[in-house]
Order: structure tokens, then C-alpha cells, then sequence
């Protein structure tokens, strides 16, 4: 199959279907823009089934997404081709990691409401922070488009905090991705796991997310394996 | 007098009175946050009389500003005593500085729409760019006081564009401050300046500005006085 695109844990591929795209969920893990780097058995499985349970959970309550199909043995997950929208979208809970020290706040600190943050998706510049005018400023999206986004985004967010507290984790925060079907409509697409959000465990705080590797402060596999298992126990 | 604060370019005093402040403009001169200073012979009485004229100007077209009177011989501004808001506050009209170099635009690209930006004013942050949700996050403003000066600084960029397209200046980027006086009103603060705007000479693209001295351009105090001799042409 024809390689569209190589990313930092996942290969995209085209199929002969032009509306259909197929992602591979490689083992790879990167941190700080690629410049760390390793590779953990079993965790592009883990993080194809953890998505796919978070995909199958958004789209039962009103969110629509690019996944179509999935299927573990080959870690594969078949998704409508969509145009990237070159934003990282951000929700954040709670203080942590780059916005905790930008900000000179404490790690875990609550904030008084939950922050809406985007990124302009690119490498070469590093993803830089813009803010919504940036965005309508560089043609990235135009009004209603950002407003679509927004509202799915916390609406997402709400969703996902309430399925994660059924399970004793704490969202900190994520981030997401959008892109346009070939219908013209806005869906969420690429991944939602442990590589992008912060869970911590609601008892001990232990962080059950990638900064077990950025961070190296405790096991990876484990910590994912943990999380797919308390959401298989949820039958959602 | 009791010195209150001492700025990178101001010092304001106490006066008798708990309502006014005394600010003196000095020569002191910085550039990235302090890291590069120097000084120059009579720019503080330049930035005192462009930011005078500025802001009579602004407060005859509705705009609430901390002056009150000033003398040209000392450097020195009398204002109403306001509560900072660590905030600024900046219109990029075009590309320029560190935005341009963040984004990946040529200096001087027009954007398809003026963008407002934030940064946390917090030196040992290094003055961090913070979007609205971290502005209301950090409970360093509230929606209306927001939706305020995000009004109001819309409104100044116009009536400055207006002002400068007269004496053939292109207003490129400005940073502007807002306080809180003692009965509670939001005005504005600080100075305008070309220390704190970027402006261009409309036919040759000078820079009339402080980019003088951060880039090693040009003559900082020959394009200062430049700038102050045009408004002075105008009568405002």
C-alpha cells in the first residue's frame, strides 16, 4: 500500500478507496518535537485499542470522527480521509508540564476554569502557541469553523472527563485533532490516547501517561496497559 | 519624592496626593527583556512628548488614559494612580519581530485581519503570550474587563492608523497596558511610543521605531525626533 504520510508514531496509507484512508499505530515514542526518541513493544497496540474505545465512546454520544474500522492483530485502524487541519487543539484541567512552567504555576494546580489552547501544526516551526485571531489572521480557519471546533472540543472534554472519573483518572489535559471529509465536514481525527493527554491515577496521582517517558518517571507499557484495562472493565 | 517602581525606561514616583503618580522618562534604553541596554541623550523626552500628543489625541476620541498634565523640562508625566492589569496588550496590523520569525511569515506580510495578542506581564516569566482562557484561568481579568480592552484597543489602532496615515507613518505592531484607577475604571496606562510601536516610514519602509536600536538598524534618536517633528506638524 502507498505510504501518504510517516508520522511520529503512526503511518498513514492510502487504500483504493479515495474516502478511505488506513493508520498504522507504530511502537514508536517521541517527546520534545521528535528530539527524544525509543520505541516500546506493544504500545502501538495499546494505543490503537485505547483510541478506538474513546473513538467508538465520542461518536455514541454525538461526535463525530473519522474511524470507520479497526482491527487489533495488524494495528490498523481504517478512517475517512480527511484534510488536516494544521492545529493541535488543547484542553487543559489542570496545570502541568510546558504551561505550568511557562506559567509559573504548580504542577496539578487547579485552574478556575478549563483553558482552550491551539497550536499551529508545524515542525519546521516547532508547533508555535498562536491564539484565535492568529489563526483566522494566517487563514488557518475562519470564524465558524474555530467555533465548531471549540464547542466540540469542550464538549469532548466533558465526555471524556466524565468516562475517565468512572475509572478512577484524572484528565489533566489533551490534545486533539481536526480535519475536513471530503464532504466538507469538520471530524475529529488522529489519536486519543496516553501519548496525548495526562491521566493521573485519582488515588496515588501517579501519572499513567507519556510523561512516564518524557519524564522518566515510571513505566510506559504498564501504565497504558492499566488504562486499556480499567476501560475494557467499563464495557462502554 | 518616594520612588514607587522602577521600570525598564520609567520611574514613577509617589506623590501627595494618593490619586497621582509622577512618571519620568528616562534615556535608558532594552531590548529581550533587558538582556541588551544602553542609553541615549534625550530619548526620554522624545518618548514623553510623542506619547503626550498620543495621548490628548486618544482622549479627545473617547479614550480614557491615566493623563493628567506633564512638563516637558523634567521628563516627567502626573497620572492618576491605577492598578496595573499584567497584561500586554498587543495589535499586530502586519508581521514583524519575533511574530514573523515564530510564524514563518516575511517581515512586513500583511495579515488578512488585525491580530490581538496577550502576553502575562511577569519579567521572571519572561512576559509569557497567553491566550484569553489563560487570562481568565489565571483570574487575571474577567470576561467583561477582557471584552473591554479588547474593545477599547481595537478602537485606539484605528484612531492611530488614521493618525500616522496623515504624517505617512505605517503603524505596524503596537503594546499598550491598561490599570485600574481608585474608583475603578479600566484606562489606559503607560505610554505609546516608539518604543512600544513599530512604525515605518510609508515611502522608503524605515524603521522609525526602537528596532533601531534592537536590530542596530539606524539612528534611534534621529528617527524618534523624526516621528515627534511630524506630530508636532499636525496639530492634534
Amino acid at each position: 500500500m502507498e505510504l501518504l504520510y510517516s508520522g511520529k508514531a503512526k503511518n498513514v496509507y492510502k487504500t483504493k478507496d479515495s474516502d478511505i484512508i488506513r493508520i498504522e499505530f507504530t511502537d514508536k515514542a517521541t517527546a520534545g518535537n521528535g528530539l527524544k526518541a525509543d520505541e516500546f513493544e506493544t504500545k502501538g497496540r495499546l494505543n490503537l485499542e485505547i483510541s478506538t474505545i474513546l473513538y467508538s465512546y465520542l461518536e455514541k454520544n454525538g461526535i463525530n470522527t473519522h474511524l470507520i474500522s479497526y482491527n487489533i492483530a495488524d494495528n490498523i485502524q481504517d478512517c475517512y480521509f480527511c484534510k488536516l487541519i494544521p492545529l493541535e487543539v488543547i484542553i487543559r484541567n489542570k496545570a502541568a508540564g510546558s504551561m505550568a512552567r511557562t506559567m509559573g504555576v504548580v504542577e496539578g494546580c487547579e485552574l478556575s476554569r478549563p483553558v482552550f489552547e491551539l497550536s499551529y501544526k508545524d515542525d519546521s516551526l516547532n508547533d508555535p502557541f498562536i491564539n484565535d485571531d492568529y489563526a483566522y489572521a494566517l487563514n488557518i480557519v475562519n470564524e465558524d469553523e474555530l467555533n465548531f471546533i471549540k464547542e466540540t472540543t469542550f464538549k469532548i472534554n466533558e465526555l471524556l472527563i466524565a468516562l475517565f472519573k468512572r475509572i478512577k483518572l484524572d484528565l489533566i489535559d489533551f490534545k486533539i485533532e481536526f480535519g475536513i471529509n471530503n464532504e466538507g465536514n469538520i471530524m475529529l481525527i488522529d489519536e486519543i490516547s496516553p501519548d496525548t493527554m495526562r491521566l493521573w491515577d485519582v488515588e496515588t496521582l501517579k501519572k499513567m501517561d507519556k510523561d512516564n517517558f518524557r519524564l522518566e518517571v515510571g513505566d510506559l507499557i504498564s501504565s497504558y496497559k492499566e488504562v486499556l484495562d480499567r476501560l475494557k472493565g467499563l464495557n462502554v
